[in-house]
């Protein structure tokens, strides 16, 4: 299978990069430099393999392509420990991966991305209001989560801990206050087996 | 079980009525008054239900609380037809619902409530522009892929176009311009057995 990423690291791509090093899966990689060239996730060549025009994007071997990080992360853990077989914490394992992409993401990611690459000049008052209030409030809401539990569902370590390991890992060092219970569950899931690094940043800005 | 949903009629409450109400379950329902007391969903009764403070929130008859309406349709939806059973196939009916809930609802929903609830004159003029531009580019995305398709994966109605079904049927209302393909696939929905409406709107402010 391949890979469709971004040159500069995306956390979206990192998750898929995580899990398929726990599964001991090998593939391919084809990164995309959507800095020097945004409209290039925009091209019909692309858009064929994820109509949303966004990395990341997984080929399986027979070319069928499947997008959105959280699905490819279901797909891949789907008869594996990473993946609850019953049908009640599938469901909880889903509540959080919605929760990331719907709560965390779109506050943490963007304020790394106009951090590093982006230039906080460019980001207006209100997003960078809006953005910091936010990702706080999803960080919050995994700390109180994270109190008395060690991963997300249940008692191991599941693609819900992978996706909100995925930004988490960066909040600190964007400004966020991370929680306690946080920050032992960021040890926990670097402790796990098969578990990589996200990527250096080729541009050098992201530390 | 039991549905938490709010007084003004919610798209991602009412996706979950409309599931429910294809499956001919039986359920009560509890109205928040959102508006009113927007603190309502936050205070520590609430919180227990769902730590991320929002409804819908399903009860399930053990006490046992789902959040995250697209996780909640995973988990009535799972072994019944309007969820496919195959691995791939719910890798892509997943593959909409998070496009759903980060390229569509927080444009297509936000530009909703500021219309009829929140009062436009309140949405600042950069955020008008981005919720205008990204829900129409989901739309759009949308429109293509139903152009030579009946529904949004396989051959068949899911909780994919139960999702996008939530806050699309309000598109054109709000000022988005909806394509063909998405018009004749939203009487396609509204054709299939047990289709209910959206409740209407308490205020009388949304038609």
């Amino acid at each position: 299978m391949k890979l469709y990423d971004s040159t500069i690291p995306s956390g979206n791509s990192y998750k898929v990069h995580l899990l398929l090093s726990h599964l001991g899966i090998a593939y391919d990689v084809e990164d995309l430099d959507i800095l020097a060239n945004p409209s290039q996730t925009r091209e019909p060549k692309f858009l064929a393999k994820n109509p949303n025009g966004r990395i990341p994007v997984l080929e399986l071997d027979d070319g069928t392509c499947l997008a959105e990080s959280n699905a490819i992360l279901y797909y891949l853990a789907d008869g594996t420990p990473y993946l609850p077989s019953d049908r009640l914490s599938r469901a909880q394992t889903l509540q959080w991966l919605f929760f990331e992409q719907y709560s965390h993401e779109p506050y943490i990611a963007v304020l790394k991305f106009w951090t590093y690459w982006g230039g906080l000049e460019n980001l207006s008052a209100e997003m960078r209001t809006r953005v910091t209030t936010r990702g706080q409030a999803a960080l919050d809401v995994m700390g109180e989560h994270l109190a008395e539990r060690s991963f997300f569902v249940g008692e191991g370590y599941t693609i819900a801990d992978i996706a909100l390991f995925g930004y988490t890992q960066s909040a600190a060092a964007v400004g966020f206050t991370v929680p306690a219970s946080v920050e032992r569950w960021l040890t926990r899931v670097r402790q796990q087996p098969g578990h990589v690094a996200i990527k250096k940043d080729p541009l050098g800005k992201a530390p």
